[in-house]
Order: structure tokens, then sequence, then C-alpha cells
């Protein structure tokens, strides 16, 4: 006798294309795909124009490396943007992130990664030489970093702290300290201790 | 000053709908779509083609309604499988979660849901009428009712029994008793209660 789990090759090959996702397993897919198939043919084929087009229409921003529809994304070409300031970050939902916080009017840097030996990803996998020509070229006053506060992310500070050292510049860090919303009980001791460190002067907050 | 929140339309676009499967929030929409930008371009392209000829190619079997690559589903196709045994199940999951016990060596008759009030799915949106026609058609002798052991799977059940009670048929549905695996003492007082009114004679496990 002959068993085949699926009754058809096509649904196969589809359920195979989907489980390839990350984070989604074989049984996850199949539902999915079978949702497809309950859909209008045009919407599938919406779903499908998206994903190809998005694969071959989209650039990489040339300074940033942000995901763009031109070569120069939308914040580095907006001119209402202080050209000046950097905020250096690990990817493109970091730029997302803090774009949210309408705290930030500068232009970012995309690294595509942190330092991780562990995961083999060194500082010629990112964008690191060419954060250096942008502080070179384009005359940047300020570089904030914005990176996970991880021993990975403290690694790249360090490494991109020492590779701009030589120029004029202001290099800061993302503060860390208690969460707000967090109660202090519950907040870690290395968390706690940095900042009563790193405490901010009362005058500064409400200026 | 402009904030968007996605710096290209593009990535918006396949954002948006990945958003619309189910299960899938914009997050993980997200993390998707950018999984997709870091995959080489002919991978992406193997993907949407996956979507778009699975819905575009394939056929519901003309005689069960499983999912197929031909009008007729291989297990119809099949010789070497008894026809005039049907299983009635919901979905083609079930038929594959069938087929996987190989436990079933007959043909399917997939109703494409249940008979739930509450969702508004009625009797004529299943496919009722074409299991009659095969029952009438094909000399069918035995039918499984595999639907689920819900309140709707009863009800579905019941109607099909009544619309199939004047044939000259063998009517069963799965046995309902406690897993295999189970602890007596967390098993459910109803499932405990419908074992031991339906308790199998010990012969027939080892005949």
């Amino acid at each position: 006798m002959n068993y085949n789990q699926y009754t058809s090759r096509l649904l196969e090959k589809a359920v195979n294309e989907f489980a390839k996702l990350p984070g989604i397993g074989r049984k996850t897919a199949l539902r999915l795909v079978l949702h497809l198939l309950r859909q209008k043919s045009e919407d599938v084929d919406l779903f499908a124009d998206s994903i190809r087009t998005l694969r071959e229409e989209i650039f990489h921003c040339k300074k940033c490396h942000n995901i763009s529809d031109h070569e120069i994304c939308s914040i580095c070409a907006n001119p209402t943007r202080e050209q000046d300031t950097i905020c250096v970050v690990e990817n493109i939902r970091d730029v997302m992130a803090i774009e949210a916080t309408q705290q930030f009017n500068g232009l970012y840097h995309v690294l595509g990664g942190i330092i991780s030996p562990m995961d083999g990803i060194g500082p010629t996998d990112l964008t690191m030489d060419s954060l250096v020509s942008r502080v070179k070229a384009e005359g940047i006053k300020e570089i904030i970093l914005a990176l996970s506060a991880t021993m990975e992310g403290d690694t790249t500070n360090l490494f991109i702290y020492r590779k701009l050292a030589d120029y004029d510049l202001s290099i800061s860090n993302l503060a860390r300290g208690v969460a707000i919303g967090d109660e202090l009980e519950y907040t870690d001791e290395i968390t706690l201790g940095r900042s009563i460190l790193h405490r901010t002067p009362f005058q500064t907050i409400f200026k």
C-alpha cells in the first residue's frame, strides 16, 4: 500500500516553502496554505506578487543601508532632518522603533547585525567601513550608539568607539536605567546600579 | 515632521499581505518579510511561484473533494483501496491524519466543515448532497463518521445518519474513550463514562 502524507504535490511544495520561514513549522505551514486555498485567486496573486516585487525591486539605501524603494531612503533624502547626527542601530526594525518614539530627527546607520563571535559575525560582516566613510565625508558631529544592552552590543559599541576615536565627534550611548513603569524592587541589580551611577540631574529632565 | 513607520512602500505592502494570514500579527509579518529579504532572489521566486501555482493549478477531487493535482485524487483513483467504504471527514487535514495511521484503506469524503449555526454553517454549505449521490451511485456498503467529538460534530453525525438512514448501509462512528497513554484520574467524566458504556470485549482487541 502506498500512503502519501500529501495527496497533492502542489500542496506539499507550498507547505515546504512556508515551513522554511523562521518560527513556522509544518503544521502551521499547512494551516496557512489551506487558508490561502480558501481565498480568491486575485487575492492570492496579490500576495505572491507582493513577495516577488519586494525581493526584486527593493533597495538598501546607499547611505544608511536602511530598506528603501529608492537608492537613497526617505530619511536620508529628507532635508529637514539633522544631517550631522547619526544614530547607529542593528537592523531596520530598530529604525522603526526609534522613529515611532518621534524623539530623534537625525539620520541612521544600519549595521546589519552586531559583533557576535558565537554566531560567527565579525566587524567585516557589518557596514562598519561605510559608517567610517560617512563620518569622514559628511561632516558628522554626533554619533548615538543605539545597540542592544547585551554583551554583543557592548562589544560592538566599544569597537565603533575605537574606530571613531580619532575624529572630532561627540559619541554617546542610549541611557541605561530603570524602565518607565518598572518597580524598583523588581529591577535587576546591574541595571539599578547603573541607574544610580548615571543618575540624571533633575534640572535636565524638566529643561 | 513626517514620520512613516515603514521607510519602504514595498515592504509595507508585503507586511500587510503576510499579516492577513491567520495567527500572523504585524510584528511576525515583518520578521517573515525581513527573513525573505535576506534570502537569494531565486529562493524567494520559488516561494512566490509555489503560492501562485498552488491556487491556480490545484483541483478539488470531483468524487471526495480532497485536494488534488488532478480532477480525481490519488486516493479515489487507487484501485487497491476498498471502493465500498467511505470515511467522512471535516477537512483535508483529517484525511492526512487518518492516512498517517495506516489503519484505513477505503475512500474519503471531505465535507468542507461541520454544521455550526454559531458560525452560520448549515448543511447546504457542506458537500452533503454529493455524499448522498455517491452512496446512491457507487454501491457504498459502509460509512465511517470521523468528525470531531464536539457538539457540532455530533449534530453533523446525526444529520448525515438521518440523510442516509434509508440506504442499506452500515454506519459507524469513531470510537470514543480514554486516549492511549492517558491516566484514568485525569480523564474527564463524560469520556470515562462513554468508555465504560462502550467497553470493548477483550477478545476483539486481540483477535
